[in-house]
């Protein structure tokens, strides 16, 4: 199909195609005269995915091309993928967290959950998670023990049935955890607030105020 | 405390306090002198707001803008104002998502799930959620039916402690559900990579393979 097909199957629009093009982050057509190229499922099918990946998953063009450098090459070993896949998405979104000034105190309470938990002390992932921690406590609205633990509870039921998805293959798999992952994790907040309202009008009933 | 000490309190540079200022988003200290002012708690206190609410809580300056304004004048009923708290967070985060040519069949998913939850059918949020499952689908990583049903329970268990850790006091518990949820989205993201990768270990180990 031409460009402009290609445009109508996946809804992205020509120039914003031309632009993936440009980035080598889709695949060149094959060129059928000087000016035209075809394009087939294959274009379809990575059009849709750097379409989502910066979309509903907020990657950066680089985030992008780390994302597709893993998927394009996958390990064979389901661990180490999991850690290319993370590594790919890990990579992005550091870039917005600063470090600053973390305090030896929540440095030591973010491992010791982690510790608690038996997961594995990732460097890069502690560090995160007492940033967050300490950005919660900055801004007046610390993340409490218990809640933390919830948290975490969810954190795990998630994780397992995230797993369970993931099929055998490693390039099919590599695909599941990076763009699966990216893409889920914006379903679970909007899931989050839809639960909130909920809990809060039960809140209101509970008061016997009327329930929004 | 002069500007200087603001910096030295908040960890946050002078330059970026003078662009908050600017934008109106901190409100000027007391003038001292033609060129100086000071500054007290409760501008330590809006400092550290605005800096974990663009760095951790990755908002734009209009959000951030929305969410002071949610802050600064808090409704009266607890659901009242979980509305307008999440009308805040929404109000930014729905600039990044395209609802472009959502299907039918997509729609109609999401209103389900949120209907057999018994969760309210916000507009905003379930366009939201059709969204996302439309852009998973796309990108080669649909959601199923049994990861949504996790995922939906997760945040359930999540929301019921979120509301839980919510002060009676509405300005507080504005800020509570505004930047306490928007940072512990951070958190519980960062656990579920924890947790992922602890799940990838056991999955190994069952296979007889090592753990890495």
């Amino acid at each position: 199909m031409r460009i402009s097909g290609l445009a109508e199957r996946t809804g992205v629009p020509v120039a914003t195609i031309k632009y993936y093009l440009r980035e080598g982050l889709v695949p060149a057509g094959e060129a059928t005269s000087r000016t035209q190229a075809s394009y087939g499922d294959r274009h379809v099918d990575r059009v849709r995915l750097v379409r989502a990946l910066t979309e509903s998953g907020g990657l950066s063009l680089a985030g992008v091309r780390d994302v597709l450098a893993a998927l394009d090459d996958p390990p064979a070993s389901r661990h180490a993928l999991l850690g290319a896949a993370q590594g790919a998405l890990l990579a992005d979104e550091s870039a917005d967290v600063a470090d600053d000034a973390v305090g030896e105190g929540v440095r030591r309470r973010a491992a010791a959950v982690v510790a608690a938990r038996g997961w594995y002390d990732d460097p890069v992932l502690t560090a995160r998670l007492a940033v967050q921690l300490r950005d919660a406590e900055r801004a007046g609205v610390p993340v409490g023990d218990e809640h933390l633990e919830v948290l975490c509870d969810a954190a795990e039921r998630v994780a397992r049935a995230d797993l369970a998805t993931v099929p055998a293959a490693p390039a099919a798999a590599m695909r599941q955890v990076v763009v699966g992952t990216l893409l889920t994790d914006a379903v679970l907040l909007t899931l989050r607030r839809f639960a909130q309202q909920q809990e809060s009008g039960r809140d209101e009933g509970a008061d016997g105020q009327s329930v929004g």
